[in-house]
């Protein structure tokens, strides 16, 4: 676990909006309780804390260093890491390989300097989120303290930061987040294989642009296979991506049908987005190993029901006709009139009673033709206001999920859609996500609509299916 | 323009939760100045008002009935409503044609009754959202009151009840707002000829389970090609789709490659999704006409801009590389490092400084080979928590785009990401949604993603290509 009892910063400026400055207060706000050490070639003292000419001043042994010194002072501040026996070091400074030759050079001299005397993140990164380390480098003072079981390897710090913010939406922790950007040492070779071993990873997660080693990646990828779901986006398959990839960290992007024959080969799961890597990510976190298939949608609206049904077809998902049995239950708990007995089921209101909704969910658990259910919405917000319905019935439905979900053994997804998108209904996304917030707790995924369900869902089956696993029926 | 100065509503219950009863909230609550008449078999009062046994009994006009008393009773209401010389009703009432043959029946029943005598819209539907005519069937007690350029018609109340309050992210209001159901009489047809001919209305929105007249549409919708855009969300065009079509409003809903063909013939723009109707829809609030296929990017960080490249393969645009001058400008206001000024333009941080922004958006603007400017993001809520940056800045930046918008011919849009999840980040989504509200009011295009952003760009420009315009470069 990546845990320094002491970082030195070096690239802090005397005025406060450097990038060093930017490192310092990030550790200071996220709550960083190792020692602190600056370093300037002429202030002695920055924002309150005592700084020195360089990393071989400080009475102290430092076990990292963060780098946003100007690109040609880097080589020197590495070979005094490694003077004074630093194992570890992140460098922010871009202007590397990614803009010119004599960049890619520099980045040479550094590899070279640190060869079996240190560690290297970067160059052109933000570096690491470790909570159990009680450290980011990322700008997030407020990201979780908490550890989780999600490993996440980055070539953007922009993507994996949002990532990081984005995992509110599905209750997510991380055991580590590093993004390397050039990554000239550590890089996602080297940082798969570390996940592959830690313990506290579950789930790996990718934003990649290029790769060092092929073989050696796709050979730890397919190790994983079944044991450790490893999500990839990679960025930069269309031409115009590939210049981008090149201007951004200097990687050779590869082409469509080498990745294409990489994820077939190695069981890898991709991704072609951001949240679908999130959504995608998260949902390994909510259902056990299977193939699901079959669906049944449970949701009041004959329009959303037809909306899901198309959505289904385009990822291969079916939603088998209920039989006479199924129907003849439901017909005792769903009106004859706006509403459908046939899946998608429709109690003709979203805001069905809790009740209902309970005794519904458990009737579509008992039909062995089902693989997984979608409750499509809990609440339609113009109902509840015209209405008057008090929060307590809505707490009432959200219990009843939550009770029954304990009941049933098949995978069952909430849908609950962001819809209330004025300036002056921010209560209502306030509300939207409680709601939510509570369905996670009590792990049921919840997701803002059908089609980010499917997408993650299909990922998710087809990863289990690539890792030998039959259809998942009851 | 529909404005009934009086209303009779047939079905409220003397409980407070039937059909009719809500009906009676919604209207009251809008604030709707017309009278309102119930209709009652047994009771004298309900609700504080006076109840009626039937139509005939009220003593006074009725220009308008709304209906949600059981299926059979129906006929006989339409019976009374022609006898009183109502002009014109809606059925809310389910259980026709889509549950049963009896109920199919009654349909013809009714139509005939009513056929020459008045209008019908419905049955199993919500109705209307009028704002000029100063009422809303359809159950939003807070919709705007403010009158808009769209016209929307639409076989599903959820959806369209959803596409109102979804509006709001767009500052689109609306002229009229039909949910039609079955459509017995009023339908896709009529009320398209109607949208048609309306000078309040520019733009057209619909989605569709079925049609009742194939000719006359596709003839009234290619008349209208190049006139007023028409965006079609055809729902149900699986096979899973066309059984739900069928339990829902009981409409035929048609082959894929017979609605290819249709949208081939007559200019519509196909779209297959709520929010691709929703956004696609409000874009041409915005943009002038023009086959926009040339696009730059201006952001901070180079993931975004990889991602960027990525989604415009996908949908055919393209991000042409700077020329030497672009570049040469660029570089004057953009730093060498972590940065790209070959397009998508890299500023290196999403907090760009807001005279930064505005110059480099004009530079853009002046480059002959693009057609529109997408500004990737205005900030990065982790950088800006971090650096405590002033909401001063952020709104520096906010009008350094708006005053710059209003310097330049070319299309301007911003992507303005939603990925504050946590419930504890609420404050943040607010903040969010006031950028979003100032840049609208200046009449800039926001959308929460690059993808929804070029999803909604393409459909447009498929548009206007299809009305025979070309590229559109200054």
């Amino acid at each position: 676990m990546f845990y320094p009892e002491s970082v030195a910063i070096v690239g802090v400026s005397k005025r406060t909006d450097g990038a060093g400055n930017q490192f310092l207060q990030v550790l200071q706000k996220f709550g960083y309780s190792g020692r602190i050490y600056l370093v300037h070639p002429t202030a002695t003292e920055i924002e309150g804390l005592k700084a020195y000419p360089s990393l071989k001043d400080i009475p102290d042994k430092v076990d990292f260093v963060n780098i946003s010194a100007p690109a040609p002072y880097v080589p020197q501040i590495i070979a005094d890491c490694v003077a004074k026996g630093v194992p570890a070091a992140e460098i922010f400074t871009a202007g590397f390989r990614e803009v010119s030759e004599e960049g890619h050079k520099l980045e040479l001299e550094i590899k070279k300097i640190a060869a079996g005397n240190m560690r290297i993140v970067g160059p052109n990164c933000f570096g690491v989120y470790s909570p159990a380390g009680g450290l980011t480098l990322l700008p997030g003072p407020n990201y979780p303290r908490e550890s989780g079981n999600v490993g996440v390897i980055s070539q953007s710090g922009g993507w994996v930061g949002e990532f990081i913010w984005g995992s509110d939406a599905f209750n997510m922790n991380f055991s580590q987040v590093v993004s390397y950007g050039n990554g000239i040492d550590l890089n996602e070779v080297s940082l798969l294989e570390y996940f592959a071993e830690d313990p506290n990873t579950t789930v790996i997660a990718a934003y990649l642009e290029g790769i060092n080693d092929g073989d050696r990646f796709r050979k730890t990828v397919s190790s994983l296979r079944g044991i450790k779901p490893v999500i990839i986006w990679k960025g930069g398959l269309s031409e115009t991506g590939k210049r981008a990839v090149n201007s951004h960290t200097g990687s050779l992007a590869g082409d469509r049908s080498v990745w294409n024959a990489f994820f077939k080969q190695t069981g890898a799961v991709p991704v072609s987005g951001f949240e679908e890597l999130l959504d995608t990510t998260a949902l390994f976190n909510y259902l056990s190993p299977g193939n699901y298939r079959n669906l049944a949608f449970i949701g009041g609206g004959g329009g959303v029901g037809v909306a899901a049904s198309d959505i289904c077809e385009g990822f291969g998902f079916k939603i088998p006709q209920s039989t006479a049995e199924i129907m003849g239950e439901m017909s005792k708990l769903i009106p004859a009139q706006g509403t459908s007995i046939k899946n998608p089921f429709d109690t003709g209101s979203p805001n069905t009673p809790a009740q209902v909704l309970e005794r519904l969910v458990k009737i579509v658990a008992g039909w062995t033709e089902i693989d997984a259910l979608i409750v499509n919405r809990l609440f339609f917000y113009g109902l509840r206001q015209l209405m008057g319905e008090h929060l307590a019935e809505q707490d009432a439905r959200v219990s009843a999920i939550i009770k029954v979900k304990q009941q049933i053994d098949k995978p069952l997804l909430v849908v609950l859609e962001e819809l209330a998108y004025g300036s002056d209904k921010i209560d209502m996304e306030r509300d939207r996500r409680n709601v939510r917030d509570a369905l996670l707790k009590a792990g049921i995924y919840v997701t803002p609509n059908v089609y980010r369900a499917l997408r993650a869902l299909h990922n998710y089956s087809e990863y289990w299916k690539g890792a030998g696993m039959k259809r998942k029926a009851s």
